[in-house]
């Protein structure tokens, strides 16, 4: 089944202790659309400027990833600058300009509209209802959102909360949105405000997954090395929803290890800048640490055990 | 197969933001000897002073811990005063008097000495070492540690490192010990200084376990709220020794769940002040929660299945 992933296309520049990257390919529906892409097809909807390079829409068409949504304006793409601290989960944000996305008014071909699974990327929360509106019969709905719009566009998210089957966030937006210290509290809390699954990520320390059934938590696999953590999180919802997407229905276990594949891509995307390391990976590779996380994991030391 | 701790009992004042204990039953082997009990028969070799009261003492007694190594000689009990910042991750020391523990020289009984199972709690290298000296032919020597003798006794530590099957040492420490800002290579540069294992204590986050089979990482048990994490780390070693010591071998598999059983008795422990939960704990509520946590890490959510 296939997958609408609706969010920014972006030109990154980043700045680390140990190198950096310049006007690189980033923004949240990149990273997402070529991570589910490992599982099943894409479509992006999203905007860039008259500055969008060809061999930039080849990674996404070489791919056959759709992007007749991908809609080209007059002006520049959305150019993101910051810099990580030698702490990778502390960055500062030295530059941003929206560009064409200030405009951006996603607006579905009739046969996105009739999609199965919906990814929301990180845009305001009036605009995700908007596009969640254009749908017709999702299966599964998921957004990502962040600190600003939990502060500044809280009713409009309260409204979209009720839409979704699931929301990825990160540890201190999860605080934020419940007003809930202790992390165990906070997800529960943010169950009862609709999605019916929460992931809070945790970086380094993996992600915590909040449903009806129950809690599940997986830890992070574990680096030697993180060279760029940009769009780490856009990556695991990116392996997780294609998961969902091959497989086509959200039982517990599907979930699961969705979480488990979402983990997995996002563990690659960081180890290079940019999408670097996303567009060298292959699907052994994928595989091959999919079965190490099993074992990283497994209680009982067992053998690795066919997800399917 | 029995169990001796070498350590601490002391009498600890404890204040949170949420209430406090005073002069309530501590010390790493306190902590320690009651959790391996729920698995295997275990002797503490400490020192008192002549105000170790006889509550405290039954509560050895009264579960056939063996203290016939707890001296007791003039003076007073060690004691330790401490705050938690709200942030339980922090805390301060506010007052701490060794006393008899000053003078304390672990001498082991002849049949401890035939002991296949030794835990040294957090005392000085030097010590550890001595006691390692005693024991003829263990099965398993395991060693907590702390920031002081790393800073202060590192060629004795060393040398200490070589004896040991287990070390358990928090993330930060194990920052100290092996130089490395990453955990991963941290406790690979610590792997190569002699321990067969290393268990990074990770407080919330939980363990990350490093031998020559590979990892496992085990999140924390999710509590909705932490009343008092002091001993965690030695009920967490407790719960560890004591399922190694009831099966009686060190595999791969015995060692994982064992770290999950030491995971879930530290969950039960931070629960209320001093020892007071674990003293309440049943061996149903364990099973129950080792179940839980069977639950909680499983990537494919299949059923329970029995560790033995």
């Amino acid at each position: 089944m296939s997958i609408v992933v609706v969010g920014s296309v972006a030109y990154d520049t980043v700045e680390t202790d140990h190198g950096g990257a310049k006007d690189a390919l980033g923004g949240a529906a990149s990273y997402f659309a070529v991570a589910a892409r490992f599982f099943a097809p894409v479509s992006v909807v999203a905007v860039v400027g008259r500055d969008f390079r060809p061999e930039h829409e080849r990674i996404f068409t070489d791919r056959n990833i759709d992007i007749r949504g991908l809609e080209r304006r007059d002006g520049e793409t959305f150019r993101w600058h910051g810099r990580y601290h030698e702490d990778m989960n502390r960055r500062d944000t030295i530059k941003l300009a929206l560009n064409v996305f200030e405009g951006f008014q996603p607006k579905l071909l009739p046969d996105q509209e009739r999609c199965d699974f919906l990814f929301l990327a990180n845009i305001s929360p009036e605009l995700q209802y908007w596009v969640v509106s254009q749908v017709r019969s999702p299966k599964v709905v998921a957004a990502d959102t962040m600190d600003f719009w939990i502060n500044n566009a809280r009713p409009a998210l309260t409204k979209l909360l009720g839409k979704l089957d699931i929301l990825t966030i990160n540890d201190e937006e999860a605080r934020l949105l419940s007003g809930e210290q202790n992390l165990v509290k906070a997800g529960r809390a943010i169950l009862k405000m609709g999605p019916k699954t929460v992931l809070v990520k945790r970086g380094e320390y993996g992600v915590l997954q909040f449903s009806r059934e129950g809690m599940f938590a997986v830890p992070a696999w574990p680096l030697e090395e993180v060279i760029d953590p940009t769009g780490a999180g856009d990556t695991f919802a990116g392996g997780l929803m294609g998961f969902l997407a091959r497989h086509g229905r959200l039982t517990e276990t599907v979930l699961r290890t969705g979480v488990v594949y979402g983990t997995v891509l996002a563990s690659y995307v960081v180890e290079k800048f940019s999408l670097d390391r996303l567009l060298q990976l292959t699907w052994e590779e994928v595989d091959q640490r999919y079965r190490g996380f099993i074992e990283l994991t497994d209680s009982h030391h067992s053998r690795w055990i066919s997800p399917s």
